[in-house]
């Protein structure tokens, strides 16, 4: 893509209400734009990045069987309140409004209830299962504050899934699949070796929930460690990890952390509350498990950026930055024309700087969009045959001769 | 995909509220499903439609220079306040809720103004225009009924553009190049032959807006077309357009019509509300020009149930259609999934109905479900050595040599 054909430009500073770091250089490279406290446009920069998240997580959900489809943000009250949670006691996160006739409605922050209450429609006998669908929706939360830019919005993307078995083993066997497949996301995303599978507070049904949370200052979370990464504990349930676990307190050390991802089985809690049984092979009436699974899409996002970025900007790990290659050209457009358009054909992802701007103003905003190579070309790079090739991350140059530059990237 | 992997199944019957019949036929198909007047989620199948849907009309808007973004749903009411249209009486589909500290913010039901106020931060002066911008996003609006099924939704998917402009004269040439791009959309929809570019009422600005309308029974709205169907009118411009346009009533026939798209020009009259203002070649302060352009997505889809269906089901258009072809098995699973295996390999979308089903019922909801071609194979195929070949839209069957069938589909 042409940079001159961006409509957003890169500021130097980020507008004075914005307190955190992902959505202050988010902002600055123009990739969002804030609406208000936690709610946040993408510009087309943007969403590229959060489509190469979804395309990761959608391949990761498909290979375990998940189905992609998509609910609704509008919500019924009596589709919430058999389970109790429609009332704001129980669930304050709850943006709710009114129909023209006064009925009032509820905008969707989950979907476990929604789910239940559609499947009703479909899964009847015992062969009808398992069933694992899944979905990216904006999702909308009433949060009191929020400060964390697109790590907490009010307005975010969710992937979100949920299963649906005739039986507890095969609830826990999917279930651990889904653990796998987490794992690979949070790798392709180039954070697995810093995301851990967390104990966290259960429900009714289970002592423990599993989260996944990655070390990150910015983090909202307190986890506990042990010295050989095996085991990580959420400091809310840490007493009773270690007593139920058989862990040693002294053995683990604290981390700030995100959450990026939760897993929940919920058991037969919901579907009885909600009345939804299935027939099993035997005739009798038997009561529906439920597992519920998320990945905060926007959320991912902003860890990658409080993670990887220094004091230059975001650095993006190639998986999921929006081009791989930022192509400088200090004053020879002819040339870096001719090999922007190398690169296209080659199918080589390139945001090409071809603005009337100097050079410094070229590498401070290509050092803050963090495209993971620079390929700087000016007229000693004519002469010499050579251009210069910066890698984002570790900053490390390299000259490359400009007739290897293409394969080089491929 | 293997039918007996859908989690979805048809149905003899429809919901007993539900008095729409494109609603009617998707939910009986397992294409969606309703969760409350005007409020449908989509499955598996229904979304594959979406995003087919999208795909054409996102290739048609980058065509054209659009650049695709994400706008919030989230709105202040500051934004919509300089024009008027935060009022309840201005715009009477406002869903409205409130923050915590209860403040009170709107749900997005379109974005002009939304769009203006981010683009004050990034156009400033003449040289950053033209921009043009669009998104597929989830509209929420507060329709008093909402009985047309997924044609008039309260939650509905969109495709809305906004296009900016130093000058009146490049506003007018864009607005051509979107009719354009919106002509083709339409054709590619497969109802190109049936839709109008219509006069329809304007704004302040100008006299006539421009609708796209499509002959539908279904429709909520009545067109005037001229017998050579080069002019139709909204009726609700009927007079005027008469009058300042030159045509004879008596050469114009009604008939009901859907809208499936609408352009509009603002001019500059909400920049000059809002205050927003960029530098001309000589320094002088300009108000921008605005444009919008919609159409409905989810819409288009049930125009399209609505014009194509018959009495025994849906009808797909080969361009948006889940699956090119319903492969049904009357009882010859191995030979049907070689074949099934056969057509994946060759980049055939494919559906399988290897469910354990009689020849009647297979028919009846392949029919009902609309792909455009189904390829029956039964014992007489597997001795015969051919598999017949029905066109769902026609009703024509060939025999077609089982040997032949890839190629012929390829």
């Amino acid at each position: 893509m042409l940079q001159s054909q961006l409509f957003t430009k890169t500021r130097k500073t980020a507008p004075k209400d914005e307190v955190s770091k992902n959505a202050e250089l988010l902002i600055r490279a123009g990739f969002v734009y804030k609406v208000m406290a936690g709610v946040y446009a993408y510009t087309p920069l943007g969403l590229i990045i959060l489509e190469k998240i979804k395309k990761i997580v959608r391949e990761e959900m498909n290979a375990i069987g998940g189905q992609e489809l998509i609910m609704t943000s509008l919500q019924k009250r009596s589709t919430w309140e058999t389970t109790g949670r429609w009332d704001d006691e129980a669930v304050d996160v709850w943006f709710k409004t009114k129909l023209k006739d006064e009925t009032e409605i509820g905008l969707a922050w989950s979907h476990e209830e929604a789910i239940l209450e559609m499947m009703q429609q479909f899964a009847e006998s015992y062969k009808d299962f398992p069933i694992s669908v899944y979905q990216f929706q904006t999702k909308l939360r009433n949060e009191l504050r929020a400060k964390s830019g697109i790590m907490r919005g009010r307005e975010f993307v969710m992937k979100d899934m949920y299963s649906l078995h005739a039986t507890e083993e095969d609830c826990d066997s999917y279930y651990e699949k889904v653990i796998e497949a987490y794992k690979n996301c949070f790798e392709r995303f180039g954070m697995g070796s810093s995301t851990f599978v967390t104990f966290a507070s259960g429900g009714a049904f289970t002592k423990f929930s599993h989260e996944f949370q990655t070390i990150c200052d910015a983090g909202e979370d307190v986890l506990f460690v042990n010295k050989d990464q095996t085991v990580a504990v959420n400091e809310e349930v840490l007493d009773d990890a270690v007593s139920e676990l058989g862990i040693k307190k002294e053995d683990l050390e604290p981390v700030k952390s995100a959450e990026v991802g939760n897993i929940f089985k919920f058991g037969t809690e919901k579907s009885e509350q909600m009345n939804i049984f299935y027939t099993d092979q035997e005739g009798n009436k038997k009561p529906v498990y439920l597992a519920s699974y998320g990945i905060g899409i926007t959320r991912v996002m902003g860890v990658v950026v409080e993670k990887f970025a220094d004091d230059k900007g975001i650095v993006w790990p190639e998986s999921i930055a929006p081009f791989r290659i930022h192509l400088l050209s200090l004053g020879v457009n002819e040339k870096a024309e001719e090999l922007y358009n190398e690169m296209k054909a080659a199918g080589i992802e390139v945001l090409y700087d071809n603005r009337d701007k100097g050079a410094g103003e070229k590498f401070a905003d290509a050092d803050l969009m963090g495209m993971p190579y620079q390929v700087i070309i000016g007229k000693r790079s004519l002469e010499s045959g050579k251009a210069e090739v910066k890698n984002r991350a570790t900053g490390e140059t390299e000259e490359v001769m400009l007739s290897e530059l293409v394969s080089r990237f491929v």
